[in-house]
């Protein structure tokens, strides 16, 4: 493990120092057996992965900050370059590893690690490769973090999202895909500025899939408090139902469309991991949208992860909230499971 | 410019909705004539511009932060990837533009654009490919924004602050190089890394040129309080001068090695210009080792920007502090002014 | 003013030291005409001035905080326990005085002054006398800082807020009233603990008076998300409109209870006033329920303030939700209306 | 325990309520044995403990705030008045109990409790009822949390840190008085005014007693990196002994001034204890003066507590700089340590 940049001595006394520098105390123990520090691993280092492990250094969520990957020379080189920043920041132990066992002892798994579509490829065989791929990273991860909440970025992430509970054993409650948290971040936006209203003002839902067969919860929006649809209602303002429909779309083909300007997408999901990551560590108790096991809820069957409003905290899915549907958003929401259940069928586990 | 990701209209009464779903109170009057929002303006959006911008998004340093480039796509993605994360940060108006225009007003204007080294091209031809690029750039800077502070980032940093001065118009106390903030962080977490500790524990300058010629203060360094090379010398622990050249070497070479294995830099120079940045607009006074004009300063003569312990708020320069530099380091310290004058001298300003 | 605590000098050549220590640089002009410092003026430090005070210095919120006070030992002894943190803290300039001038070029003027009930007093005569006191405070404050916004937390506050605008001579989007902002969070901590969710997932307004004749939105609660009143209905939960009426009267009782226990309230309303002071200065465009003029707003017709759901910025109150009311709740907000215009028609001004 | 400020239930269906508006999902198995959050208790909650555990909470430092005090009422005043704040904080779990059960599974004690000097009682008197409060205090502190750090804050603070040890039967590591954390900066707050520098690039340590007999180390004072002492021997500049030590006294009085005005200290010592809060919880391993076990260090022989700067993290005291004094610091040191030692010696433990 690359745990430190510095392989320089000061010399021949080089120990020396760094042990008379500080003088031990008279009577002091060793330490006590567990550690309590708060920490993070992050596996895949793409500008997803350093999006998320930047933001969270920045908003000083962990005491230790594991970075996974192949490529030994690019993690070193990120490593090094957060650890360049050390005397603007709180003291965080950067560390970063080809091997999975740098990870051991971690509070939050999150895997942002994933094959990218091959053009021409067909969706199925992108699953089957991530698949193979997740099959290698998740066994040893939740080996050497058995208490860990596990959080999956990778797309499609709620498929791969049931792909690492089943490969990790974990119960459901320790197992969450970032699905539509994003989304729901991108929706809030788009109304927000329309409205010129503060986004942490807009409370707004995507459920669903990750991805186009997503689910826009408008009964249930409110800004300031105010209900959108009856307030449009009250105040009879005209509204087309293509009209909403476009915002949903916009809000779909918001990742294509930062890919298609810049090539990839990275600070939002970064926020997004983070907000997520926030919560769970420090047990906030709040309400994200987020991919779980809906086995059982709003009228699926399925052995199947896809987003629903859910609690989370440091024990992972505290519950999922009991939001009413109209009987459109119930249909579609069903349809989005059995999209993603199609998918996972094929996969053999 | 691109204030906004959303073109789409709630309907036909799209902008009614706006207008109604707020009301005004009786009485209002218009805004004051002068806004009091903090704007910072990020001209050049690669790798090291937006890791500059999203830092200070993330730190909450500005209610209005610009974005300039000349590639209308990778702004656009840009900005729509950061107005995404909305619901996850407090509100910041965000813009993009191809247009210097979009930066009038600014509090802080940080200029990352420049010229990169073509394979083959001698230094002084990058300098003055770069010192053309200014030329269109800094005035309408200046002009727009005529009382804000001029922070360069571009390198060569100490002859592009200069250049940026002499374009500017701007007096001395407003222009400055980010030179070696960074640098410093380096050598402290080098030194902190090695003794264990917390580089912000770490007392330690690097002066002179970003660059090769630049200055390690040994004499200088104290960790906890306590100054290293009287320790080292009370305890009659041995070291090499060699060893300490080593380490500033590695100093040196760090932005070189984090390129070479990640191809750029980037997370670390977006920390330290967020540092500076919080330091100057919020009026901090603190003492950050930044290129400033040098004239009288340590015995330097000619009209040259290097790094020196500036005392920075924010009205930009406040004053330089008056370090006792050993011979050695004052006979450095001159070299390197002169390392930059050399090539200076052949810009034709 | 007492701007500094310290009166010593380093012996005869202080001032040498202070001018030498730092050297200026060549070509530095002074500072530009306007200074772009955010300052608070909080004017009364008792328990709840303090409690505003240093929660704003926690948060890093302004530049400079100036108290006022008519003791002039204990603003003394108030200042030097804020500045002995000063290595803890964010650079703030503070001052204590009991000269309004000191307040000059405030952004936000923050009133906590006010006359105590006296055992047998009647409501009214102690509303004459803080009238009286107004008559004294206002004036300086508002021709000292002609473009601040004034936000009033003495009590009763919605009258005073009143007393305030007309003694100000502001507009009325620059006087606000701390209203119901904290009886919101009362309100919503209860909500919260009862269902065990984050208060910050519960969106929930108390409306009207601050004070008893309060009124709580039950129609418009709701929490992740979900609204509370049609979620009972649905799911067939019985619940006694009672019972609903006794959280609104804990909410009531909430700060009489504090009184009761511990002698005064400071906390809660320190982070109350806070959290407005942070949406009007970072300009957050967030709604609040504070007290503002409601003439022509919900059915009220008289110069009236109290609380209603108003978006706040850096210009003041933006405009005020348009919230649909039950019948009943529309009705107990005309009648607060009327319960505080009886008090102030007896003011006479 | 007073959990809860709420006895309210939504009616005969309240628990209901609470159970079904958050649907379990299915296989979620129960948490973890052992709880991860972060746990602060605060004994003795007078102006000090209160001033503490608000900056706690403000800063976000903990998960659980546990409030024990022996005034029943104070404690259920207090706890509303944070409770009330819900709205505006991360999630805290605060609760207030006169029982120190309450207090189990902390990972930092803070005690404040302490009797205070009746008019004419001799100090040693004060010590010695200090010390039959400690003893009731302390043995169920330490049992019920046998892991935590214990944060002695009563004063006269290094005898009682020393009572405290004895009575935990802690290893040394983890028993640390506040010392001369405060004193400490306002001494860096004192030099800092004076030269218009911002405190943190003060680095200036008082050591020894957290009383009459501290020490100032002049010898090893630096602003923004440059030794004061040497500074003003080389600049020439005239100054004398006195001037540095009414600087020193002007710190010593500094409390007693404060108390003097405004009857009693808290802002600073809830902001110095937090301080050292953060740096012991995350693990930060800076450097602060508190009061440690001082045998075998700076030449002192005894059993004695005393402010030494020491290196502190997750596991406590990390060791003591080996700063270097002249004789007169030295001597100073030892003489106080052996005024403290004349307390102790008397108590007869």
């Amino acid at each position: 493990m690359q745990k430190s940049a510095s392989s320089t001595n000061l010399g021949p006394g080089g120990l020396d120092i760094a042990q008379s520098f500080f003088r031990p105390i008279h009577g002091a123990s060793p330490p006590p057996p567990t550690s309590r520090n708060t920490k993070i691993s992050v596996i895949g280092i793409g500008n997803v992965g350093m999006a998320i492990a930047q933001t969270i250094l920045t908003q000083d969520l962990a005491d230790e900050l594991a970075l996974v990957d192949v490529n030994a020379d690019k993690l070193r080189g990120e490593m090094l370059d957060l650890q360049h920043a050390a005397a603007f920041l709180p003291r965080t132990t950067i560390s970063a590893s080809v091997d999975y066992s740098s990870t051991v002892g971690s509070d939050l798994l999150i895997v942002t690690a994933g094959a990218r579509q091959i053009p021409g490829e067909s969706r199925l065989n992108l699953v089957q490769r991530n698949l193979a791929l997740f099959s290698k990273i998740i066994p040893p991860l939740s080996a050497g973090s058995p208490e860990a909440i596990l959080l999956i970025v990778s797309n499609p992430v709620d498929v791969l999202t049931y792909v690492a509970w089943k490969l990790s054993g974990f119960p459901t409650n320790r197992v969450i895909g970032s699905g539509t948290n994003l989304d729901s971040s991108r929706f809030r936006f788009l109304i927000a500025d329309h409205l010129d209203v503060n986004a942490q003002d807009v409370q707004a839902y995507i459920m669903g899939e990750h991805g186009d067969t997503s689910v826009a919860l408008w009964s249930s929006i409110s800004v300031g408090g105010v209900p959108i649809l009856s307030f449009l209602e009250r105040q009879e303002i005209a509204y087309e139902k293509q009209t909403l429909e476009n915002i949903h779309k916009e809000v779909v083909q918001g990742a294509y469309e930062v890919i298609g300007l810049k090539g990839y997408t990275s600070w939002a999901i970064g926020y997004s991991v983070t907000n997520l990551a926030r919560t769970i560590l420090r047990d906030q108790h709040r309400v994200h949208p987020v991919s779980v096991l809906a086995k059982g809820l709003y009228g699926i069957d399925g052995e199947v992860f896809l987003s629903l409003p859910t609690q989370l905290g440091r024990r992972g899915v505290l519950g999922v909230t009991n939001l009413h549907l109209t009987e459109e958003e119930s249909q579609q929401l069903k349809e989005s499971a059995l999209a993603i259940m199609e998918v996972q069928s094929q996969l053999g586990i």
